[in-house]
């Protein structure tokens, strides 16, 4: 295997003169990253090559000295890299190497990652013996007198591989001259064998190593011992190469994969709602004003205020905005996707949406994702049954995140697998939001909000009728009273109530709601009047209901918070990439 | 089938007092849609419901007067519906119905939709003799002397389902009345048998008609005959319901899921990088401000230019933004992205992204989404590989879309299906920037911008190139000179070109531009000061370079690009739900 790993290059034909490609250069940067190595490499400029290497030869890798270098003196541990090249034994060794081909494209092939191999079948055992080659960032080196282990993960999976260095290993030099610290990324080549840790069935057996790049272990901001959460906030660049934020990452991934393959299965479209909205008529929450009017490029002293465009009267001259009116971050797609739900029958929105509250908690982010369904001829139930449905297809990170759920169940919430476990396989309970009020009045327990029907769930009573209540089952609260909820929802026969829910969890509270839409015109335009909201705005909103109207129902859920309660993770800030809250926009 | 289906239901047990479900309150609807009908029956209170029906009861649905009506004179042709259940001869009749499953939610069903139908096998003919419901829009309603002929869509495909009424049929007097016009929603029963029409081999045989939402033909914006493109933009809540829109919207869709069923599948993580950032490092473009200090929910004369907040200077007291200083929709997720590949490997993001740039023509949108792979451990041969391997993904639509794309191929482009094959099936040119330029200048056209290496190629030289020199075949242009390229790119050895590539294909020219990206330290710097740009402002890209670097690379792709390529869409703003321009963010 190795002999074929590292066979040498002998083009098929003879190439016609074309520039060096790309890949080639990647070796120059091995042996120059460290800004200390000089600038004579970097301004002079770079020597044109002696030669016109086969641009589409696979396999080009083996350790040759490099024909033409910036920095010749340091090529010995140097080998050629085509960095995306699967090396394991099943690779095309000695493919046909035409004309044709070397004008074409490579073709794509997945590159081994560590998941390929811990991940295996019997964890790897199934590739004892194999040549492969592995590229990731060092996450410890420990050296020891005759062999040093280094632990490299490539973020595919939670799991390190363990390599196995000795003096004989090519690039040993590397790690006698501590070149192989945290942080530092690596390409290690060697053969799987078994291993005797206790951690591992297999670990490699290093031949070569090479840094790519190195990582001063003294300033690498990621050590060992762990650091806060809020200090990885401020090193967001940095936290997916921890294991926590790696396996949210996951996590947060198969979520969203999850959410697309179960409404697609479903027979849903996915709509892209606008993000920029002129229409003021969501009138959910504060919205962020979107504008060209300020001098934004410029800061502090180079942005007048009288700048501002104005009118004689000393108001915004809104005319010559970018999109001649005001206009701001939604806060919702519903309204939108209703309107697609009224022509493709079922939709879903998967989208950023944005609020301008001045909420500095652990549950709310000034911009985060929303997924909102809406379906065509349905009502309630339907909305309740497409809830329900949705969230136990949560069973999808069990099955495909295991590791990483096991990690969260270890180190961050206990039992958080049987909790959603839980959700997979338990009934969900549905209960009106009046025998919710009968069931917290008569509740022994002391709330710190009153019950009283009329007034909105707080937490803590959404907690205790899932928690304790119904024991840690789902429960959908339906049918609240229509002065507490949003001017869309769907008047109930009693008058008092709208066709509303909400789908409460253990430990989280509520986690979707949603709502049958009131899709009878003068119910509608009734309620916009006694809300005193203007009716001109939501012309097109009352036009899905003067042609052709139906019976829809729909949903929203925040994709954080079911991050989170995936995760167990308590800061909402904590399961998105680039956090956005009141003074922060970093990144 | 039919006595199945409309058997009545018999509660196994006597229910609980609870509330009516809102699912009842739907029949309400059906006789108080026309704002007309009077308002008594909006302003009472609605009464009471008279008795407690069983919430869990599955296939509740059938031909009985309503025992609680607000208009009890108009019920005749009504019969309960429960809008999502699927009535076709595999639903589950008699289900067994306990207390248990009473407090419960109903279990989630597709909805028996038109594609179910008319997209089976042998187009529908493998249920002739079943008894079924459809629920859609009427798009027309050809009355004749014996039989009616309504076509209804539901938007799951481009067919209509014929729907053969007849005098005898339940609910006739809606045709009568007048009632079953363009646009209105309806809901239909009957029997699938073979038709006699050359456009179906089957058609329903109508048992029972009801209209949902009624739709005044002479009012309804969609009429039969063609309307322009520009007035549909107009109505961007109704555009969905005709032919061409609903195509489109179901192969974006496609493509959407495609994109993350091809990452997903090659071990990419999707990543959400910020919509809004502070940090101004990205360069590309004119940005949109957003902010909080415009006090922007007042309109006209209500938004006085003296509320901004300004310092002691008149400048903008960005410290009183909701950000604490200026802060941007972003223009591309790129940047952070590379944060996430130097943790996780191989990520892509799709999300929106905008430009503040004043153009209005069929190329450009405010908010667009894009698609931005980066991919760790490669260089631009696996770049290239990656890109030509997605967009050969667009197979998909072939394959999945395949009524959609016919009807492009007959409608909207010739030709387009052979052309999407061609991608998928054809190899891809590489061909260096320098190369393309030698072949523009011997080529024997005249262009309308000179071609001179060092300048950017301009549309017409993209098209000449897929279309003439390489018959058609997409071609990836690679190693652009540095100076028309972004400073993140790799420099190569010649000093003088980077390593860029973009994928031209035939009639769209470039669709994708990427890069690898420059993983040196000191070459990065070197590129920003050279263009003066804030070395600080970017301190935490440079972390990654300081820190573990790897070669990585990775491509855009502006979505909407990509739709109206499989479309053949010349506007852009007619492959997005909700488009928004210069001076236009309606809806």
């Amino acid at each position: 295997m190795m002999v074929a790993a590292s066979a040498f290059l002998t083009p098929a034909s003879c190439p016609r003169l074309r520039p060096l490609p790309a890949a080639h250069i990647l070796f120059y940067c091995i042996n120059n990253r460290n800004p200390k190595s000089g600038d004579r490499s970097i301004k002079a400029p770079l020597p044109s090559p002696s030669f016109t290497p086969h641009p589409s030869s696979r396999l080009i890798r083996r350790p040759i000295r490099h024909q033409h270098s910036l920095n010749p003196s340091s090529h010995s541990s140097i080998w050629r890299l085509f960095c995306n090249q699967t090396l394991s034994p099943d690779a095309e060794v000695g493919e046909k190497v035409g004309i044709e081909a070397r004008e074409g494209v490579r073709k794509f092939k997945k590159r081994l990652r560590i998941v390929d191999v811990r991940g295996g079948p019997d964890e790897g055992l199934d590739r004892v013996g194999q040549s492969i080659t592995i590229r990731g960032w060092v996450r410890t080196c420990r050296v020891q007198s005759v062999v040093t282990f280094i632990e490299v993960n490539d973020g595919s999976c939670l799991s390190n591989i363990q390599c196995v260095v000795n003096s004989s290993s090519e690039g040993y030099n590397e790690v006698e001259t501590g070149s192989v610290g945290i942080g530092a990324s690596v390409l290690i080549e060697g053969t799987l064998v078994r291993s005797e840790g206790s951690k591992q069935k297999v670990e490699l057996k290093v031949a070569r190593l090479a840094v790519i790049g190195k990582s001063d272990p003294s300033a690498y901001p990621i050590q060992k011992k762990r650091a806060s959460r809020e200090f990885l906030r401020t090193i967001a660049h940095f936290r997916p190469r921890t294991n926590t934020f790696g396996a949210i990452t996951r996590v947060r991934n198969a979520l969203a994969y999850a959410t697309h393959k179960f409404f697609q299965e479903n027979g849903f479209v996915w709509i892209s709602t606008p993000i920029i909205t002129a229409s003021d008529c969501e009138g959910a929450g504060e919205q962020f004003c979107v504008t060209t009017l300020i001098p934004s490029k410029l800061e502090g002293d180079s942005s007048p205020v009288d700048k501002v465009p104005a009118t004689k009267n000393g108001t915004i001259d809104w005319s010559q905005d970018f999109f001649g009116k005001p206009a701001f971050l939604t806060v919702s797609g519903q309204l939108n996707a209703e309107t697609y739900a009224s022509a493709l029958s079922d939709v879903y929105t998967f989208g950023p949406t944005f609020r301008a509250e001045n909420s500095n908690t652990s549950r709310h982010l000034a911009e985060f994702w929303m997924i909102e369904p809406e379906l065509a001829f349905a009502d309630l139930n339907d909305d309740m049954a497409c809830a329900t449905a949705y969230l136990q297809y949560v069973k999808y990170v069990l099955e495909n995140c295991k590791e990483d759920m096991d990690f969260f169940d270890t180190w961050i919430e206990k039992g958080i697998v049987n909790r959603l476990r839980d959700i997979v396989e338990k009934d969900f309970i549905q209960l009106t939001y009046t025998d919710a009020v009968e069931l917290l009045l008569k509740a022994e327990r002391q709330f710190e909000f009153p019950v009283k029907w009329g007034t909105d769930l707080q937490s803590e009573h959404e907690r205790y009728i899932t928690e304790n209540a119904f024991g840690g089952r789902p429960v959908i609260i339906r049918d609240y009273p229509k002065d507490i909820k949003a001017f869309y929802m769907r008047l109930n026969d009693d008058g008092k109530t709208v066709a509303a829910m909400d789908v409460l969890v253990p430990r989280v509270g509520e986690l979707i709601g949603g709502s049958q839409r009131e899709e009878r015109l003068e119910y509608l335009e009734r309620r916009l009047e006694e809300l005193n909201l203007p009716k001109e705005s939501y012309w097109w909103y009352l036009d899905i209901r003067r042609f052709g109207s139906v019976p829809h129902a729909g949903f929203g859920l925040g994709f954080e918070r079911l991050v989170q309660f995936a995760t167990g993770m308590e800061n909402i800030r904590d399961v998105i990439p680039f956090p956005r809250t009141p003074g922060s926009a970093e990144f």
